[in-house]
């Protein structure tokens, strides 16, 4: 197994040369594509999409035909383990991913034993395989998971985006509970992480959407010290290939130093962060990822250019940048806007290699 | 006019020498009290209730008369300038403060001009006066308003809390339209937090809710801008008293260095910072105001005074830190944990100075 013909992600991060900055997008198989929606509406619901091997292929892949993109991403959810170990993700209209079974019992807890990625998620090893061979090598293909923590935000509460009092309620009350819970969820998730590999991910993510919403000694001991535990136990070479791992705490811009010490490679910053001054913090440890704000993506083909290049010019010189949003594409953007990004940042970007 | 008999609340934005470390807390007139669910249900809505000075002032004094706070803040909202340019606030249930008439075009805009607070504020210097009589001098009166880019969140959006897609569309693509926005804002917030000193509050806060939504460099041009503005624009002494001025950015962790060279005596953290390290950045300059995460008042007793302890070592030694939760409180939080919180905090902050 060789590169990619397009090996600019996986070199970024590695904080090899390039000849440009690649970028990628978060949610680039998303809403915002007519296509997409059309495939979507033909499978139903979200999950139905995310199970059908064919279909996933089918979504992955059209933002690459559309836009020169350096990398490409598993089309899948965050939460497929919690689903996995039977808690019954759904997705309301409009409302974001919810469980049907959340945990709200110390036997249920207690019960909890970490998922076999070979068994109900086998769906997302077939979408890997499938995805790699549509790929044809010409860019990588990155693999992902939600954070322990961020899993068992949405185990507990049965929904994100709230203001996490029942988590909070455990970390400080029960934090023997929490650390149950996380515990397992780290423990499939690194499972899970390397059976994408071995399917055929050539990088790997882990998204921590919430975090962020935790004071500086939770996070720390909550959500940091369980990705570490993912990162330490990720197969990090495959075929002679490096496989990198990039860390996301959204909301998580005071934490860097800490993050960039866990043994990832890159640390994905949300658009609060100046990525000149993430660099000169934690740039000599880590490759960065990001972090232009989503909603210029709203505005004009010409305004996307200006921003995108005040993102690459506090970069400044050198390698060890990948270029994304500092989070996933809204679905109400213009594709031209984006067309228009990744034009622009491979464009703007040569001057600084 | 002498400073209050408690005046530990001052001397601490001050970084003057006190017993112990003071405390209040933000929304301590609320939803969390039988008391003021009775005296809201007497009033009507919301805006009756900050509207009539008798209840207004009823309110303000319920939770001194509980716990042994060392501040009392008038009881109003972040929302009323904006609401006396005749975009008529409203509080829909359940959801938050809305504005009927949001700002949707560009001789609207035009139009905008700064509002005198001795018209249709009036109500509020009414309230101010009373509360100050109320008090008879035991604890200093907060004085307070949003920040200029928050109000402007609510009168371009409507609403808050979320993606904030018109106000950053602005932003980036019609700066000019902002700017006269919140010029108009920063000079209404001076001449009503003015009037405010004038009527008696003995120290002011700003209420950047939504600041930490923008980028690094939005945040500086688009809020911290026009706080600076106001804060320049300030009565900062009245009757031989000081006049103590704290800015709070929730999710500004990352900016605290340059929050705290705008010329404000004292900084508002939110529980994502770690007060200690944020000492360390500019408690040379500043005095800061925090952070408990608030839903550790879900807890117990015991979990509140534990973590309250920690934020107090966290700080350590000497003046210039007033105690407060990272953001308000929730309506869910047992009366008793706050009154286990205020003693905690007075009990164990006194081997600190």
């Amino acid at each position: 197994m060789s590169r990619p013909k397009n090996d600019t992600f996986l070199r970024a991060l590695l904080r090899e040369p390039t000849p440009y900055t690649p970028i990628w997008i978060m949610r680039q198989a998303g809403r915002y594509l007519a296509e997409y929606n059309a495939t979507r509406a033909r499978a139903g619901d979200f999950m139905s999409l995310c199970r059908n091997a064919d279909l996933a292929t089918e979504v992955t892949m059209q933002p690459l035909a559309r836009f020169p993109l350096d990398a490409a991403i598993l089309f899948s959810d965050i939460l497929t383990v919690p689903d996995a170990m039977g808690l019954g993700l759904y997705f309301a209209e409009g409302e974001g991913p919810r469980f049907e079974r959340p945990l709200r019992d110390e036997w249920a807890i207690n019960d909890l034993t970490p998922i076999d990625p070979w068994g109900n998620l086998r769906y997302v090893m077939d979408a890997v395989s499938q995805i790699r061979k549509a790929l044809a090598n010409e860019v990588p293909l990155i693999g992902f998971s939600g954070s322990p923590f961020t899993l068992a935000c949405y185990m507990i509460e049965g929904q994100g985006g709230t203001d996490f009092e029942r988590v909070k309620g455990m970390a400080y009350g029960r934090p023997d509970l929490l650390h149950k819970i996380l515990d397992v969820n780290a423990r499939s998730v690194v499972a899970y992480l390397n059976a994408q590999v071995e399917s055929g991910a050539q990088a790997l993510m882990l998204f921590d959407t919430w975090g962020g919403a935790l004071s500086n000694a939770a996070y720390q001991e909550f959500s940091l010290a369980y990705m570490q535990q993912v990162v330490a136990g990720l197969t990090r070479e495959r075929d002679g290939q490096k496989v990198p791992v990039i860390v996301f705490t959204k909301g998580g811009g005071l934490w860097l130093e800490k993050i960039a010490a866990i043994g990832c490679d890159a640390v994905g910053l949300d658009w609060t962060v100046d990525i000149g001054e993430a660099r000169a913090r934690v740039g000599k440890r880590v490759a960065l990822q990001g972090n232009l704000d989503p909603t210029i993506l709203l505005t004009t083909p010409e305004i996307v250019r200006r921003e995108a290049g005040k993102v690459l010019a506090s970069y400044g010189a050198g390698t060890g940048h990948v270029f994304n949003l500092g989070h996933g594409v809204s679905r109400v953007t213009p594709p031209e806007n984006v067309a228009a990004l990744v034009e622009a940042v491979h464009e703007q970007s040569r001057i600084y290699h």
